[in-house]
């Protein structure tokens, strides 16, 4: 494990107070349960709904703890991110409750309704091509000619700490969880609630799920070296961006095992959801469950929470159709 | 109004009665608030989620009253019904609670979901001819064969009273409501809201949501005549049947308005229910909000609850794609 700046670790206490910070903006998101998934899997399985959060995702966790961490000063000219999507539409939302500029930088090729909400939310949104180093690029060029502040899609403290927020929440409303399943794209979320779940249920396995074709983390998981794939073909588009620093470093130190699915296995996640538990998800949002129904042995018997990172999906173009 | 049988007339009593005999086997549904949908329309909408209802709908309710009211004796036979999907897969879900046959007449145009569903639950289908007159006859003949209990879909005081139910815990989840507003198809539903109403909430006025293309109950309440269509050509599957006695009863004495939606109107409702709040819901459930959207000056600066009725949709022919 690298060296790290210990002012960018965050802790626990980081989250706690993020949670302080972001409780007006966000909803205390339900937990739903499935008698479906229970009986295919035999295990008990409680899904944390942050399809139903504030802007369809739990990304308004850290935009909105990124947004209310800056001094007067610091927000003045705004912010400014490049996302695929839920990001972006989240720094959208909480630049719009604090009454600041938003910029958003996003790939061409991000779903319509995901750009037309991240406008609904009041922010500009700047096209770019479809790489990861492309939108990197990009964004930066957008903060140097605004003076806006960068707040990143998940590679930032007050990123971190926002997602982590999550795993509070999870911890009040299910007891003696085994595992604790997660998507992971460029791994904010699963770094914050494995900071949480440290501290708050160590006897909780921490897993992040990941689509086979975008498995940067896995690879860096194993080898202990960061690893990245440049614009990975995957139906997850949430799940494109390859992890950083920061997040490898929490990933290295808290996570217990990264499990990937195939496309095929997480369309059939996200159809079984929708049909049996008539919520709306988005492609990526099916992969923890993807890689549940895809790995019995390890969860048969168990207690697990399952986060749903967000429902904002095309409803014009679904991957089964 | 006409004389009716009191024995027929369900009371308030007869469903506090039933939420003990059907507890056991339902969920009490949560409460969604949608800000897109309060700023819409500018008032404060619940939205019940019956969709995340055992079986997929309210008519769990209804079902499980009538088996669980039955003796041993009149049990042992089984039960049987017509229904266009929900009322077959929830009188399917509580007669396999109870360990009994069930058999259930479809029409042969119901959506392939619902009757793999009712299937699923372990009941014996059969497919008539898709007309209100058909499916009544076909099961007639099937209880003549079998000697099962006739457990009609909406015109019968067990079933009415099950699906009161509801309203107990509507009114219990939120308070002072200005409306209630529910779907309209047989009348089943409404009647149970209406008659709990009046007495737990006398100022809640009970709308009920029907689409014009089946406006038998709105013309019958506008008459005073109960008046049928026979096959009403309609996306909401779910309300093609017709008000009977029993129901229309209950309505002329207790529901205060009857408003209709177009079939624009129904679909446009439905794709902004998924999209903005992320849950799946069936298009006989969406004619409620498609009749708020159609009169705000009704509903502007009201506490309104809106029953969501079921999400039992075939994903694989949505109305928009």
């Amino acid at each position: 494990m690298t060296d790290m700046d210990p002012n960018l670790i965050t802790t626990f206490t980081d989250i706690t107070s993020a949670r302080v910070r972001v409780s007006p903006y966000i909803h205390t998101t339900p937990i739903l349960t499935s008698t479906f998934f229970n009986h295919k899997v035999g295990a008990e399985i409680y899904f944390k709904c942050e399809n139903l959060q504030k802007a369809g995702a739990f990304k308004v966790r850290g935009a909105s703890n990124a947004v209310f961490s800056l001094t007067e000063e610091e927000a003045a000219n705004g912010v400014v991110t490049h996302s695929s999507g839920n990001h972006g539409q989240a720094l959208a939302y909480a630049a719009q409750q604090r009454g600041i500029p938003c910029y958003v930088v996003m790939p061409s090729n991000a779903p319509e309704a995901k750009k037309a909400a991240v406008k609904g939310y009041g922010a500009v949104v700047t096209e770019c091509e479809p790489t990861n180093s492309a939108r990197e690029f990009a964004a930066k060029v957008k903060k140097q000619e605004t003076g806006a502040n960068f707040v990143p899609p998940f590679n930032d403290p007050r990123v971190i700490s926002g997602q982590g927020t999550c795993a509070l929440e999870i911890f009040e409303q299910v007891e003696n969880l085994d595992y604790l399943v997660a998507p992971i794209g460029g791994g904010g979320l699963i770094s914050g609630l494995a900071i949480a779940a440290a501290e708050l249920s160590p006897n909780t396995k921490v897993v992040a799920a990941e689509p086979l074709n975008a498995n940067d983390a896995a690879m860096s998981f194993e080898s202990g070296r960061l690893t990245s794939i440049d614009a990975p073909q995957t139906i997850a588009d949430g799940l494109k961006v390859n992890v950083k620093e920061l997040t490898f470093y929490h990933i290295q130190k808290h996570v217990d095992q990264i499990l990937t699915a195939t496309e095929e296995q997480i369309i059939e996640a996200m159809y079984l959801t929708w049909q049996r538990m008539k919520i709306v998800i988005e492609p990526a949002c099916a992969v923890p469950m993807a890689t549940i129904l895809a790995n019995p042995e390890i969860f048969r018997g168990k207690r697990i929470a399952v986060v749903l990172t967000g429902g904002n999906v095309d409803l014009d173009a679904l991957p089964w159709m």
